[in-house]
């Protein structure tokens, strides 16, 4: 595989993501720091060199850049065991990390963002009022994915996909983002099951 | 192929990415109707057998439910020229699905929405403020898309793939968003080539 590169903020669950994935497939990734605070992913530089979106992860693959978190954790991991071999179960995966990034990121690591980053003081009057319905959107995937996983280990098949790194990511750390973790058992036993994978690094 | 059936409803460009790609592929699909204008998509029947998350489209594969319009295309397209050969622009193409989701969507897709089907008068105060937002983050997501079309023919590689699938559906459909199509000039000219495609099918 090329040299790989992670351009990344370590505070980003997004990001987490794919150092994850290298780590759970013991895949050397090089790491480059950028702080989304200060706008650092927003300079004329990055938009044009890294990623037109402005945005991080990036996962450089050469003199390639792959932007977005749950394609650059694919193609890292294409062809081991964290993609499903079978074609349902595959598409099913995917299921769940378009699941991740529209009803699930959105909400609970925007929240996230906001409340433990910005600060609640420092939020737009039009942010503040986006929060009860992030909130509740929040809880709603949270209840779907422990209602998903009672009397199941994994989100999809018998073992650890990419469904589950894309989904823990911004899971594990959403006490910080408000909800009450203790309110879906058996999230926090999913959770506890992936901290114990081998190869598994804690977020920095 | 097992049996399958789209369960959808028509008015929804996420439907309708599985329907164009099924045609392009010249597969069969049965079709079931939902109107979500009536929360035919909220019924505990629906909740219970269908998807848990109360949307659509899913893809019934036999006995089997696929939510999640771009995992229901590339469950379909598997094995075919509309997914890269190539490692980095499978993923790639992965990339584009994912910035389809998160940063065209919920901006293009919802203004539609709100729009053309729900009216204007029918907002809440909340969704009435988060116009400017998202018709800005449309805007955004067009300019980006069609910078990246500037002396290419398809968003990955030099063939159609899902990547333009899953983009052309809402975005052939954008002016009923409110958004001025003729301002991205190479966005047009590759809509062009994605309605000319052999076994394209119209949105209904």
């Amino acid at each position: 595989m090329d040299h790989l590169i992670l351009h990344e903020d370590p505070r980003s669950g997004n990001c987490y993501k794919i150092r994850l994935t290298a780590a759970l497939l013991d895949l050397a990734v090089e790491r480059r720091f950028y702080d989304i605070m200060q706008g650092e992913t927003r300079t004329p530089e990055f938009l044009a060199e890294v990623n037109s979106n402005g945005r991080i992860p990036v996962l450089q693959v050469g003199d390639r850049f792959l932007p977005e978190s749950n394609a650059a954790c694919w193609y890292l991991a294409e062809g081991s065991t964290l993609i499903p071999e079978d074609r349902f179960d595959r598409a099913d995966m995917l299921r769940w990390m378009f699941f991740e990034q529209y009803n699930h990121e959105p909400n609970v690591a925007t929240l996230r963002f906001w409340l433990a980053f910005v600060g609640e003081a420092h939020l737009s009057e039009q942010q503040r009022a986006q929060i009860p319905g992030k909130r509740s959107a929040g809880e709603d995937a949270l209840a779907l994915m422990d209602a998903h996983l009672a009397g199941r280990e994994w989100f999809v098949g018998e073992a650890c996909s990419l469904a589950d790194i894309a989904l823990y990511a911004y899971t594990h750390v959403a006490e910080a983002s408000g909800f009450r973790l203790r309110d879906y058992g058996n999230v926090c036993a999913w959770l506890d099951r992936v901290a114990k994978l081998p190869g598994y690094v804690p977020m920095d």
